[in-house]
């Protein structure tokens, strides 16, 4: 195991529990020593984590996607011998692991994709974990899934080739992102049609039991609002990992609609703005109305015009800042 | 009870489970049978409902929303003393509720209403129930509550005054049409990525155990995809019921924003639609610079003017039908 | 006329100049003396206006909609009679429109409503207007329409009964918000490609000649970033006026799927909100994971578990605020 | 000029009328002829067409994008010479331009990159040109785009380096599919509110003038709906060139919002499919719901359980097909 952060440090618990041997690396030693009184072997660098493993040998990478998943491979290519795997168990691009596939089996080395799902609820529950890459290279590394998974036979899979391990965890984070984004929403209106729903934390702790919207991500929610529906303390900034992101580009290359994802990522996008330039140019447009009409304000004919109730605003429109009046079109 | 169909049959049949003594009504005497074969007391008409009812009564109405609950409760409100209650367990418009509550106040008439979620299930699960209502005239039907939810304090609750119950149960809706078409999308992705994802069924089933998506609406999904990853037999028209609706509705008139609930009801409208007149026009616009293109070909400079490939085409494009040639714009 | 705002005003000077005499009113007298010094026939009560004026007699409504129409047609029902007419030229609602119709026929006064677009350019380049209202009635108003269009026979027309005027209208406005959208989200798209697109303002310019999106709020938007591409000044709050709120309404109440109104209009909100909960929903779902993820921590055998990378974090994500790190899912 | 197609065709000819000299040449002697007629000196191959030209050479290609515009390029690089100009004024991909830039420049060859609008208009309106590329290098070529411009210095700019030409073209297209699903979502909700809006052809007259959405496009479609409102003969299926695409795809990947562009270009996906399988799986959500109803149904003691009233339908529910009943949720 390379990387032994929150995920992959309990990753390697929950691996020890199983019965599991581990050979275990971080670029922080005081991680290391965490796992290595839990029972693991530990290594303090990438050489002694190779040598302590008999070929084949399978090594898994829990870093980060993008830079850090690149050069560890790179620096595992020149160190592995032929028949040795190599397990990424991050959220990297499916494309990436499609090309790392392709690259490592002309060195003679196996690559094998893991989307991995749990977060750190993995160490109790056993993580969700798709898997892709070559039928034998996976069932080689049948002991190491059935150890991790929530069950032996559950919870994880071979779902394809190099690539679709992170590809179905991929759409996987699309989804969720959209089943958040749904809920999010219908607690808002609740909020909004406060008097008649008083208590929303009460409502989300009903719909878990019985209800067709019952779900995990429910009972997160129901958890986080007990005793603080108004979820005071917390900023309405949303960050995303890239997953998202990419579920609607490839949903756009296939064609694929896929409005209510779309719509999700995008609803994180207007958090992430500090100030909206389209909302900007908005204001702008209706200014060229009503800056007109100031110019016309102005001609000698309608000298001193003031009327008492501005005939341009409808009751249904909101207060205007200072200076953007609303129009009449 | 009134309306012994699928619903408020299996209502009646956990009720009297439960130990409560129910008097039973529905338009079609053999529903009555049936629930009479269980120990409820028969009642073959309204009258007889009442009659055998004790001052003051509960009455539960379980029939469909709209003109049959309204004249239900119109024929009840005649027959009725002062002090007794009615329950709307169906999918009544919030506003409708509120309009009745008031309606039945000024006769001295209570109204509860509940949101009822469970569907067929909550025979044996029991039944998520959001009541709406005064807190006195909730509480005096507290037995049938705990008769009817999943476990006798866990499922429902008193979220609200008269319209409370019907309005979370609509929001609960909401949410339920966003998480399913979220679904939805990326499983049509999946499918579409065939050469990487080759049995969705497969990947449904390995997200049922330890995912954050996990959910009753998966657990769904898993099942019918079983065997039948195609969906070979099943229609892409897609019904709503008005929930949905109004749930959007009454998000635009508080301002509040739901892209995703907004986009999933939207969805559905397309599946229901045997043409798209938006689609037509669009195609008209298309065709206009295609059209004009054709009158400009039959000029006599560029006569017999044929290119040997569409410069206006791009590889993207999709195949067009006939006479609606891709225009370059 | 009744209301000399900015566009009963405006109205007034053009009915004027094409020739109509016009009897003004506005709660402001300095408003009434404005259009008194272009021609008008003062008027400083509801009564002095309607002596003012020989039976059958049009009276146009130019105020704000909701309250203020609706006492100002209140106001005038009980002066004025039989075969006169009433018109509302404002933004009214068209189910509004729909019932005072109906309750004007039954007092034997006719009902006229025009959708009015144009803004304060109204006064020099004409009114566009959607008539709705009888046949007979909207054509002994025809030198009234002839005057404010842009040109005789242009630019307005009777487009059917009562309600209809101020439903077109609605469309309109529905279509424009998508429009405005549309083009807030190109140009924001360039801005964000600033190593590409220098000045966005340039590109509008270029725009405006020859291209398929010309267009007269392209026109406005080009005026709008001359000199000021960035739009400094300017809040990235935009209101709404009803029009917008109604047509997705109405669209969902017709099961037709509008998706870029839905999506225009909700975008305003987003600009609306100070602070979005659901978006603090969201985060606290993702913090659920985090907020886990510490409690395991606490646990003895991960004590000290600090990992030098955040194995969580991937290369997309967006920096979250304190408290909120990215959760591996 | 490589490609006589509709948009090289008149392209050429509106050179020619501008006084310019062009070399002319395509795979289709036809159409070499034609332009030949014109004026433009015929090339019936590639080293014709260079030998005609002194250095140094500006070579303008309007073939379709993808692989003719790169074969093309190939087979040009072998023959130009350094100093040499490339002119792609098709629809390709701003960042196939970038790199084509960059390998051209390695061989001392120009690049310009030029988004061309307009269509089959350009002929007698002028062609809107963005163009990408070094400042002199497109300074050098400034006659050519006066000559098909609107005029001299209207409808053209130079707007960035190389691939920015493309780019604004690109974004342009995102700006026109908002547009034109906004105006075609508001002229479908009229026809849906028949009993109002008698003849949307009219009303697209009317807008034509004065409103604040006249544009071109609007008055494409007014010409396209006279006469034939109903756009009887016209498909609902309407085909998306790469733009729409490649600018929700940039504007996922820069995080900027673009939720109106997404949604136009998502809207089209659905009428490109045959079948909508996130349809038939929402189907099938619902049927697992009533699916489970039948298997209840069957179980003896509810036996013959037939309610007259579906207790389960609500009456905004649209009608199901046969066997897809809708459910109480």
């Amino acid at each position: 195991m390379i990387g032994l952060g929150k995920m992959g440090g309990n990753m390697t618990a929950r691996l020890l529990r199983g019965g599991q041997e581990v050979v275990a690396y971080d670029l922080t030693p005081a991680n290391v020593k965490s796992v290595q009184d839990m029972g693991a072997i530990p290594a303090l660098d990438l050489d002694a984590l190779i040598s302590n493993l008999a070929a084949p040998r399978a090594v898994w990478i829990m870093v980060p996607a993008g830079a850090p998943t690149e050069s560890t491979i790179q620096l595992l290519v020149d160190r592995l011998s032929p028949g040795d795997i190599i397990i990424d168990g991050g959220n990297s691009k499916w494309t990436d692991s499609q090309r790392r596939a392709e690259m490592l089996k002309d060195k003679g080395l196996n690559f094998v994709d893991v989307g991995t799902s749990g977060g750190i609820w993995g160490l109790t529950e056993g993580y969700c974990m798709m898997v892709g890459g070559d039928t034998q290279v996976v069932e080689s590394l049948r002991p190491i899934f059935e150890a991790l998974a929530p069950a032996p036979s559950k919870g994880w899979g071979h779902v394809g080739p190099s690539g679709a391990g992170h590809y179905t965890k991929m759409v996987h984070n699309g989804i969720e992102y959209g089943m958040m984004q749904a809920l999010a929403e219908g607690f808002e209106l609740m909020r909004a049609r406060h008097e008649l729903v008083g208590d929303v934390s009460q409502v989300a702790d009903i719909w878990r039991t019985g209800s067709v919207i019952r779900s995990w991500l429910l009972d997160l929610t129901a958890d986080a609002l007990l005793g603080n529906p108004a979820l005071d303390e917390l900023s309405d900034y949303v960050a995303d990992s890239g997953e998202g992101r990419w579920t609607v580009q490839d949903a756009v290359e296939l064609g694929v609609p896929v409005p209510v994802i779309a719509a999700s990522v995008q609803t994180r996008f207007y958090t992430q703005q500090p100030v909206s330039y389209a909302g900007k140019m908005l204001s702008a447009m209706r200014r060229a109305f009503g800056g007109h009409a100031v110019k016309t304000i102005q001609q000698p004919k309608v000298e001193g015009h003031v009327p008492e109730v501005d005939p341009l605003a409808t009751p249904g429109e909101a207060s205007t800042p200072a200076g953007l009046k609303g129009e009449k079109q």
